[in-house]
């Protein structure tokens, strides 16, 4: 651990420690430490540990005196770039502001880790450091999605940390993804969907169908509803709160709808800068444009969590800026104070029990 | 067939004959009967075959005599529902309007098939009806999408003809999503892209790394350019002409696009509704909306296309109104003006030899 500006360890026995890899991202330490200052002014409490490049950290504190109380700094010397193969990472890596960041969590220095870093490298070495939660063998990412649901936000998972998933990974993911909306949403019944083509109970692949009665079973005897497959075009709905899919299908429609958003607002401010009398129609509608593209600002909701380890680790978008970084860090910070990871396992391991009491009944019925 | 309106045959010898299903789809005969009018105002040569139910054809004919004078009424009793079992349709199906639309390309009649019916039946009944084309195992739905590109559209395959496709079955959808983009496109020479989670060479799954290798072989010797993979984000933009997934994958991305431009839309009216002002606003930028709206109102580009079969079946959104039906008989009748199923034909084949040339000269080597 480094020297500059360590916190007085005493005065601060109850606060949030957030352990943040300063050196992930394309855009930077300032953006980091410029979402830590955005998070920090409302949180005066909650405290960081910087892992990275102690000199870059430091300049950037200077301007930041008030941040820089709350901060420790560790210094690493290595830097996981975001094309490194996770393997390669994982071998290579132990050196890296990720590695220490992630190990802050691990140690129990820190409540949460938070890193813009590479994905995959971000994921192996959480698995490695942090282990598998009891009865979990693919951790997933869980993303919140803009939708029209009364809190504004769906959950789906998993987008990413592995290509495929079985029946039994799909049926954890409903049970992690239903705990994170009751941690991170507040909802005491989150509805939860299986991604399919089609409604139908005939569409789709057989492992769906084993999923869905797997999935329905053990809702209930637990505080969550299953609605069914779900489609594409449920995703940003009010018909559920938790879409549960593999991690191909769930990174494609991730990024199918980022890029969906994006190309209609880019559409949208070319028509209307398009004519003099659309822009005047533009100065009129200002506020009510801006709070358009705030709610469906990507950077607004930005981190994804990982579920299914043994503690809180929080993937922000690599080319966040500080009020995406912000976002993930409050995120972390939520589910730190909410005791999250403590919760999900509890849930995982009653969840798995219910299943198996539910198939072995069946079996003997 | 049936005797009504039957057109005077000597006269049309070379004229484009399309068959459309007129009991297919939510909104009923007269929607079908309007999407035909519209077309047909603007090609006064085409001439259709209608199946369905005479009467209720002969009805909304009746007040197009111009129209009316282009149709000839096949009269079939039965209607295949929009949620019957692919396998019970087409057992049971065969006098239905979706049988008989199919049996015009068949027989000669018709140079194309349109139907707003149910998808999966409408592709099983094209199957067994039609039959693959040499060398095609599954036969796959093409459909355009809103996009960055100076052609404003990219194509996208498969989206939900079958929900998997090995490493083969993707190159031929590369090839085959070629010849469509030079046939309905005019591309000389399109960019095909890969369908992945990332773009780096060791992401995703086995059968993409061999289909990467298969399609960038072809392309070689073929006119269209591999570009390798391509990510969700990349749909929409100017990075890539054709978009090759399996139909799981590429069902979600399409419904999850087509929920996200939705969504967004909603919530921009809301905002322009939001305040007086914003209701203003609105009124100067009238025309301009109007013209993004124009852009990406998915009735426009409406029609998937059946790849990989001896004729051209066009899919219609099922809640498609006069403007999508339209939409979707201008597709149907610019690929019957190309030859379109023909050439792909031909293309398939080639691109065939030309991997087989290819894989068996690196067997040598």
């Amino acid at each position: 651990m480094g020297e500059t500006h360590k916190p007085d360890t005493q005065s601060n026995t109850d606060k949030t420690v957030i352990s943040v890899d300063a050196m992930g991202g394309d855009s930077g330490v300032a953006a980091i430490i410029g979402g830590m200052a955005k998070f920090a002014s409302k949180n005066p409490d909650v405290r960081f540990i910087v892992n990275g490049d102690a000199a870059q950290i430091s300049k950037c504190l200077k301007r930041r005196p008030a941040l820089a109380a709350q901060c420790e700094i560790n210094a690493t010397e290595q830097v996981i770039s975001m094309d490194e193969k996770p393997s390669t990472a994982l071998r290579g890596g132990k050196k890296s502001s990720m590695w220490a960041t992630i190990d802050a969590v691990k140690t129990g220095a820190a409540k949460a880790a938070v890193s813009c870093g590479n994905t995959g490298a971000l994921m192996a070495m959480s698995v490695v450091r942090l282990r598998k939660a009891p009865g979990v063998d693919r951790p997933a990412i869980a993303i919140l999605w803009p939708s029209a649901n009364p809190q504004k936000h769906n959950i789906m998972l998993d987008v990413g940390a592995d290509i495929k998933a079985d029946a039994h990974d799909l049926l954890k993911y409903a049970i992690m993804g239903a705990s994170y909306a009751r941690n991170g949403m507040n909802l005491a019944c989150p509805r939860v969907g299986l991604l399919n083509v089609g409604t139908e109970e005939f569409k789709g692949r057989p492992e769906l169908h084993e999923a869905a009665k797997l999935i329905d079973t053990v809702a209930r005897t637990s505080d969550f509803e299953y609605v069914g497959y779900v489609e594409g075009s449920d995703i940003p709905s009010n018909r559920v709160d938790v879409i549960v899919t593999d991690g191909f299908t769930g990174n494609v429609a991730l990024k199918t709808g980022e890029g969906t958003a994006k190309h209609v607002s880019n559409l949208l401010k070319r028509a209307f800068s398009h004519t003099p009398l659309s822009r005047i129609g533009a100065l009129f509608a200002m506020t009510s444009l801006r709070r358009l593209s705030k709610r469906i600002d990507p950077r607004r909701v930005n981190g994804g969590v990982f579920l299914g380890l043994n503690g809180i680790v929080v993937k922000s978008h690599g080319g966040a800026d500080a009020t995406g970084v912000a976002a993930a860090i409050k995120l972390a910070h939520q589910l730190a104070q909410n005791d999250f990871s403590e919760k999900l396992t509890a849930r995982v391991a009653s969840g798995l029990a219910a299943s198996k009491d539910a198939l072995s009944t069946n079996n003997e019925a």
